[in-house]
């Protein structure tokens, strides 16, 4: 039986946390023994909001490719390429544009929800508006069946289908419908509690983050801030350390009892932090270790994202001129 | 002295008439002798609006190239490609896109009209809105200094320029800002008096047009609705025959005679339209028949096009580089 046909990426404007880990890297690891998977490094993508600031997105290339790799994604197995070095993305999202109107991009909720978040109001840049658009070329490129995403990111996929649809019921049946694969894991929350971990927010810990690094990060997590002696009664609700062992630790009896002990007074954050270090550390000190190395030699790694991207090139293209075929655009 | 570059063209949704010979055709002919001109059949900006008749923009396009060479545009002096061919112009559009707002998009006039002319309102294609921005790409990517446009266009060539200093501004000096260069003749307007010539209107000459129908058009057009007979005083105002000899009649002083007999009475329209049968006849019929005979080969049109496009693409990959390398995503 033929692999299902995965398309999943980041944008590149900042090295890949531990919330990546957790909400999708550790899946993809998963995934590429039994998918085709092809993983994008949406620099074009991460340009509709960072325009002016270009470099944060070259220099991120680089960063989450190691990230990749250190966690464990096999360029033998998974195709990991830049979308920049696929132009026939470009030309797919065009073709596309006049699939859809300008009200139904307006109305996708994803695009508000982030526009709002950012602050645009008609402001907003008409690259950031359709990238939704740009995302059913990159899917729709790669034949994607799976499309591995968040809850807040179902309706790209809806976006994608429908341009799909319309697609194939103007110009004959060529481009495939996908479906969004929901993460199971929960989202980890920042370290000061609040509810995402993101770069922007601060409260992150990095796959690249070395021990000590680590460690400040751990003995800083919000706890309970009511609980200022050991011997005092504390709270497991919302402190972060007891949610990243619900997370991370495998002794789901051994957690059970330090909640318990935690709750009726006795326990120290100290004490519980530096449990939950140990379990990070034996968790992610191999990535870490294996990140630092390959880092060593970044010509390597853009070498292997060439070759990712020649590969995802000559898919794109088949797609591409099958298009062009439909739309009779394929003069010569 | 670098001869000066030039980008312009035509959307390729019907054959070219009359209107265009005389508002563009025929200043391209002059200008390929001392100017590097690029003419592009924009079947991809044909599209952003006829996305559900794919058919009638890819079976104009050999219509356009062949009005084209019979006007005497010449393959060795003038670049003429295929829009859909230089996926390089998708890419810069993409680029573009994060460089203007939605809401600048929107308050642009040209595209303002014609999305009232078209009636469109919030579901205008996504595609639509945004070709002036397809348009800079276009533009920058051969580094054309002037455009030739009508006046309702000059927005366009702010656009481009706009985008040009934006982009010179945040990622360095790369792209060269157009100027519009504006027809200097009448609008042609169409047979039954409207002010513009036009397929839509159905009121066109066609440069295809034989013998015949071009004799049958000419008898067939508005003249003065009150002039019954002969001996009657005419108006040469708004009167077409009058209006078509201004524009291509040579004799002045015969044709200011005609009028002053018009209008004061004993000219019969017939014989008006005979007259400007013939100048129209010694100056369309050559043009009719080369273009009959380059049709008989429509393999050789495309085959020149093709030529253009390869040298086109050729123009447009290295503005893309140099763009790629500016905003930074130039990795291999």
């Amino acid at each position: 039986m033929e692999k299902q046909i995965i398309l999943t990426g980041d944008r590149p404007t900042g090295q890949l946390h531990m919330g990546h880990y957790v909400g999708s890297l550790e899946n993809r690891v998963k995934l590429q023994d039994n998918h085709q998977q092809f993983i994008m490094i949406a620099d074009m993508q991460a340009l509709t909001d960072n325009a002016d600031n270009p470099e944060k997105v070259r220099s991120n290339v680089v960063e989450v490719a190691l990230d990749y790799l250190a966690v464990g994604l096999d360029p033998t197995k998974t195709t990991m390429f830049i979308q920049s070095a696929i132009t026939e993305l470009s030309e797919l999202t065009m073709y596309y544009l006049n699939l859809v109107t300008v009200a139904r991009l307006q109305r996708n909720p994803t695009v508000k929800n982030e526009m709002q978040q950012k602050g645009f109001g008609a402001d907003v840049p008409a690259g950031f508006l359709m990238y939704p658009v740009s995302q059913a070329a990159d899917i729709t490129a790669f034949k994607a069946k799976i499309v591995p995403v968040g809850e807040d990111q179902l309706p790209v996929i809806e976006q994608t289908n429908e341009i799909v649809r319309k697609f194939n019921s103007i110009y004959g049946e060529v481009l495939v419908e996908a479906e969004g694969l929901l993460s199971t894991t929960t989202r980890l929350a920042g370290l000061d509690g609040k509810a995402k971990m993101s770069k922007s927010l601060d409260n992150a810990i990095y796959l690249a983050d070395d021990a000590d690094t680590l460690k400040k990060k751990v003995m800083s997590m919000f706890t309970d801030p009511d609980h200022l002696r050991v011997e005092d009664p504390g709270k497991v609700e919302g402190n972060m350390v007891f949610a990243y062992l619900d997370v991370f630790g495998q002794d789901k009896e051994h957690i059970a009892e330090l909640k318990a002990h935690y709750q009726r007074g006795g326990l120290g954050d100290v004490k519980v932090k530096r449990y939950l270090l140990e379990i990070l550390e034996a968790k992610f000190a191999p990535i870490r270790e294996k990140r630092a190395e390959l880092a060593k030699d970044k010509a390597a790694i853009m070498a292997m994202l060439k070759e990712g991207s020649l590969k995802a090139k000559e898919v794109a293209a088949t797609t591409l001129s099958e298009v062009r075929r439909a739309i009779g655009v394929q003069y010569f």
